[in-house]
């Protein structure tokens, strides 16, 4: 199974936040070619502005495990993660992040290009792999279809 | 009451870490002169490498509330807030943040003099005020004796 396979199930997680009329955002953590935990943004649904997708899979990954550490998982989320999900995903020293859409607004990255162009500022983690535009398009149709009908 | 009366009952969460072995940090969220909520470290206890002080305090705010913002709220952490926290304290629109001892090493802004000096990178809220030192000498002392001992 490769990036595609499980970016598309964090597609599936976030149209559950779609179905919720919350933001579309969702994520997989990957351990041996298997799924061990979901999230979707739950903002609305918990009132808590921190319930992001890849909070909520964190937090199921480190329970399932019973580890707090995760460098040999992978997680898919459909949005470049915020400076708080990198700075969560830097505690759990995760192998490698695949995300779908860049997030020019709030993105750990994309908007501040001198953390992505300096390695003393980047925001993840030095061993954890970074890919991104994995089902890009699909990505980011989600999210502006959501805020077009929201107008 | 004033800063330094709340930042002692943010280091008496710290002590609660303490008692714990973890290592020693504490917040409390108050609204209105009172105590809404309370948060130590739990990242053992937990097995949860995000487990933070502020991020356990913050999910107790907005359940406490039933509001996802805290723009009339301050919280006392007794160490400066990582990236992670600082995220999610940027969400929460938390009007004050108040911290103890700087961290060179994790903080959100010391180790990042770019972000620091930048506003355009600064990791708060634009309208959150953020205020250092307060008993810094005494949040200091709780690590310093902490890691001393255990080595």
């Amino acid at each position: 199974m490769n990036d595609e396979y499980f970016m598309k199930q964090a597609i599936i997680e976030a149209n559950k936040a779609l179905a919720d009329e919350e933001i579309p955002i969702g994520a997989v953590i990957v351990m041996n070619d298997k799924i061990i935990a979901r999230g979707y943004n739950q903002v609305e649904k918990l009132n808590d502005s921190t319930a992001h997708a890849e909070i909520i899979a964190l937090t199921s990954a480190f329970n399932f495990l019973g580890s707090k550490y995760l460098p040999d998982a992978s997680i898919y989320v459909t949005i470049e993660p915020c400076l708080m999900c990198a700075g969560a995903l830097y505690w759990s020293k995760i192998g490698k992040v695949v995300y779908g859409a860049d997030d020019e607004k709030n993105g750990s990255i994309s908007p501040n290009k001198i953390l992505a162009q300096n390695k003393d500022h980047w925001p993840f983690h030095p061993k954890t792999t970074v890919v991104k535009g994995i089902m890009k398009t699909e990505c980011v149709e989600l999210i502006q279809n959501f805020f077009r009908q929201k107008r």
